[in-house]
């Protein structure tokens, strides 16, 4: 394990050095430092969960037969191809939010020179994608498939920050919108297609599966369902989505807290999470094939019960 | 003309409509109405050139043959995605410049409640693209090179736009820096691909065309040279990327007027710019496929001497 992040991590050097030679682009050498310094700030300094799941997934579909280097290879530049497009979110989001630190560092744009070139920079991360997946997937056959997944899920991506943020326009706290059907579409649309689904269609993808035959059943019917979806994503552990007054005002903040505390907030939530753990794990129990229960279940073990 | 005009306009009707019911989202009532006011707003206020030159540049491509409803449907749908990632870019561009107005109307981040949501939109907008291609080209035999088309020139142009920016990075007037070459790069990756190039390229791929056969050729060696390529950019005749200094400081914009009087810039520009005709033109002829010719010939003439 190891050793599969140390291969991983080898493999954003590989695409970084391909993409600071792009011939689709005549560098000049300030660009170019440009982008190498924006891509090492913003891409690779999270937790990697998300690139490092496709390798997994993709290992335990093939049922115990050992990878070639050749696919470990492939595999890993799907998944970096994961963490560009949240390298891409993340950086326009800290915009939006106007906030101060990622990952315990400056936001990007909050460094001296660089500011709303960051905006920029964003389009430029999401523009990385397709020029991996052209360089290392335009003979499979499942190229346009990869296309269209990418574009399909920032797609969703992006609806669900727009509900998010309209919701939650500035000044206007009419909390009497923020339902629990809006709730539900923010964390589902904002954080779990890309954040879970899109890892395990990367690997279904290049395991020469067909992913309506899967998504429809299995992704839409267990995890869309209002009542999980909720759990997978992060937010409600966070807190993030359910209280939005005071976000400067410490004292409100206080309040809510306590608030929380006395409805035990936590209790419930522990409780609503294991009852979700069965729900999904007798869901994933139904799935015809074997592999796929265990890339399922391999993701929900690391999502349940986590601290952070 | 107007007739194709107003065809071109009823097809942002069809294709608005299909967006606002895209079956990968669940829109709330207010998401979707953000999202008509936000294309409305945005999409279609501008000259409308890049998109219907897609479907001159085609039926020029058919050499005479009339086109059916589906063709014309079709080309402007393409025509429609040029436009589309023109907003995206526009969009974006104003909040990085800090601008007021386009378009005669103040700029989508200036209006009250939307600020810095725009960058959202701005990104909802490019998501727009892949989501009209997949409608109507997933069946086409070019749909992927249509995709790599349209992913080739959104980094080309937002490549051209990170040096300009790094260039003249706000507070550092280096002006050592800004030398022909990066002016050229800058007009060519930032203007010209997504300005002129995508929308024959697109018109070819509809006929059938490999655009390797095409683009190498021509494209590069008559476009893509250096003395030729600042003439198809708009910037030099508007003077946008010849003068950096004084953004807000109107005595000195009064100064560099007055020198360009005095070198006459705008007669060194004309003869440049007759001079350049020419020898686009004897480039032009040199194409084997006379309706190819035609193409090329009905775009110079569209910016030749052209007054805005």
């Amino acid at each position: 394990m190891a050793d599969l992040k140390s291969k991983f991590l080898q493999v954003y050097s590989v695409l970084k050095s391909e993409l600071l030679e792009d011939p689709a682009f005549e560098f000049t050498n300030d660009s170019r430092q440009w982008v190498e310094r924006m891509m090492d700030y913003n891409v690779p300094g999270g937790k990697l969960n998300r690139g490092l799941s496709v390798i997994d997934s993709y290992q335990l579909l093939q049922e115990g037969r050992e990878l070639t280097e050749d696919e470990i290879f492939l595999a890993s530049a799907l998944g970096w191809c994961i963490e560009w497009l949240q390298a891409f979110f993340l950086v326009l989001d800290d915009i939006m939010d106007g906030s101060h630190t990622r990952r315990g560092q400056p936001c990007w744009f909050r460094l001296p020179k660089v500011g709303m070139i960051a905006v920029n920079d964003g389009v430029v991360l999401r523009n990385h994608i397709p020029r991996i997946l052209r360089k290392h997937f335009r003979q499979k056959p499942y190229y346009a498939d990869l296309l269209d997944l990418f574009n399909e899920v920032e797609f969703q991506t992006a609806s669900g920050q727009m509900i998010d943020l309209i919701t939650t326009i500035e000044g206007e706290k009419d909390l009497s919108k923020y339902s629990l059907s809006i709730h539900r579409r923010i964390v589902q649309y904002k954080t779990a297609y890309y954040s879970f689904y899109l890892s395990v269609a990367c690997a279904l993808l290049m395991s020469g599966e067909e992913l309506e035959n899967h998504i429809d059943d299995d992704y839409l019917d267990c995890y869309g369902n209002p009542e999980t979806i909720g759990k997978i994503g992060t937010d409600i552990e966070d807190f993030k989505c359910s209280w939005r007054t005071g976000k400067a005002d410490t004292a409100n903040v206080a309040k809510v807290k306590a608030l929380y505390k006395e409805l035990d907030i936590e209790g419930v939530f522990a409780d609503y999470e294991s009852k979700s753990y069965e729900k999904l794990t007798s869901c994933i129990e139904g799935h015809p094939s074997k592999a796929v229960q265990a890339v399922l279940k391999s993701f929900l073990g690391k999502i349940y019960k986590r601290q952070k």
